[in-house]
């Protein structure tokens, strides 16, 4: 692998952690500045690989991420699970008591004000991007103002840990997974999950009758969900993750849905990262 | 019914617009600046209504809203959708070629983004809430400055309507619902859907076989969405919508799926909007 990885946000992201953790300690990075920035980055061959969170478990299924891979017929090839801690980063020699101000993505924020319940006089910011704050916080030595971000933040950007997991909900799971293009040739060996979409139409027992044939194949559903399709009244997409141990039998239950429901696709075919 | 609705957001918010359609045009309401300030109303009394957004066709699920809902203890008594509309709102006289700024939430901003591409003189802010934009340039003549809000605002605060509908993705229809607590006395009336949330081992056709008793119960599927329990390696949360024609065969399917699943629980029964 020559080409970079694309991921979202900048250096010191939890994305370019997942890079790094699934690919190399080395693996060099394309920042983007969004989703839709990574994807344009794949189709333009500029890199061969995007890595894409796709659901947390505070927060549940970032569908508009499921849509970039859907419409652009991209192919998951991996996956990764990150339990996402958030620090309170400031320059050596910042305290708690000295910070004024904390400036992160309002997600962060939300996810950590609990803890800055116990440190009123400090004023919560809004900001674009975590690990971005971290970085300049670092380059313009600006003092009394704080980020919150991960220990990889931290040590790149050269900035002290205030304050370890300072998140409400302690554990926060997110699954991130890794995307290449259509044409990608899949290798079996290994493969033990996948990701499938379907639709069916608003009839009673449908639902039911397609995991019949999944659990007759033997299949383990890891993950179900189900969106209304706008413009089609009354037919449904359906958005499935499947585990199983002889490839062989879940390409039997892919040819009987195949035939059995509408629009049947294979989103992607990986390794299960949850053994 | 005499104490006003809690509502997430000021008059003006697209909760504020559901608060008025699904009781009455005067239906006075109480402005909470998050989710959790509605519940903390309901739960002390000084409302007996909240209204609250629970997915929407381009994001998907509002997990925490979910939780809200299920760690409280509280009940869905009614729904409603609504199409959202994004309008670009601005003192009387101002053109979009005289605006310098546009101050929004960032959810708001990014659905609108590819409509300010024809006007790259416009810069994005973003803002905490879409109404209280509005109202602010309302009451300060805040000259140059827009927001992206619903006509409402616009007509609550005597703005002009400089575009409409700028939002990217034309149908962006959320499903609000109206949450009471539990003491809650249903009326089964009319009732023909109900919110469910179960538990199931990751056993292989767990699920298979609950949809199987719903469609026996002649029980439509609406939706459904796995979420896996954190503290709890391979045990999954379902929450399910259904519809039915007959409130004796919900009523059979309920203590069936009781006996078969763990932790079953009514979330709310209530009367289908869609129909």
């Amino acid at each position: 692998m020559t080409k970079p990885i694309a991921i979202q946000g900048i250096k010191g992201s939890f994305h370019h952690e997942v890079a790094q953790l699934y690919f190399n300690d080395k693996a060099d990075v394309i920042e983007c500045m969004s989703f839709d920035g990574t994807v344009d980055s794949l189709l333009k061959g500029n890199t061969d690989f995007v890595v894409m969170a796709l659901e947390n478990s505070i927060a549940g299924s970032i569908i508009p991420n499921y849509a970039l891979i859907d419409n652009h017929n991209l192919t998951m090839v991996g996956e990764y699970y990150l339990d996402i801690q958030h620090n309170l980063l400031a320059l050596k020699g910042e305290t708690v008591e000295s910070i004024k101000e904390v400036h992160s993505h309002p997600m962060a924020l939300l996810q950590c004000k609990v803890f800055f319940k116990d440190y009123p006089h400090v004023k919560l910011v809004e900001a674009k991007d975590t690990a971005d704050v971290a970085k300049q916080i670092s380059e313009e030595k600006i003092k009394g103002i704080a980020a919150i971000a991960s220990k990889k933040a931290a040590h790149l950007y050269g900035l002290d840990v205030l304050a370890e997991s300072v998140q409400t909900i302690k554990h926060n799971e997110t699954r991130f997974v890794i995307v290449k293009r259509e044409n990608y040739e899949v290798e079996r060996k290994g493969i033990n999950k996948a990701s499938l979409k379907f639709e069916l139409d608003h009839k009673r027992g449908s639902l039911a009758t397609i995991l019949n044939v999944m659990s007759d194949c033997k299949l383990n559903l890891t993950k179900i969900q189900s969106l209304p399709k706008i413009d089609t009244p009354w037919k449904y997409a359906f958005f499935v993750d499947v585990t199983f141990e002889d490839y062989k039998y879940y390409e039997k239950a892919s040819s009987i849905m195949q035939l059995m429901a509408e629009n049947f696709k294979v989103l992607g075919e990986y390794k299960n990262a949850r053994l």
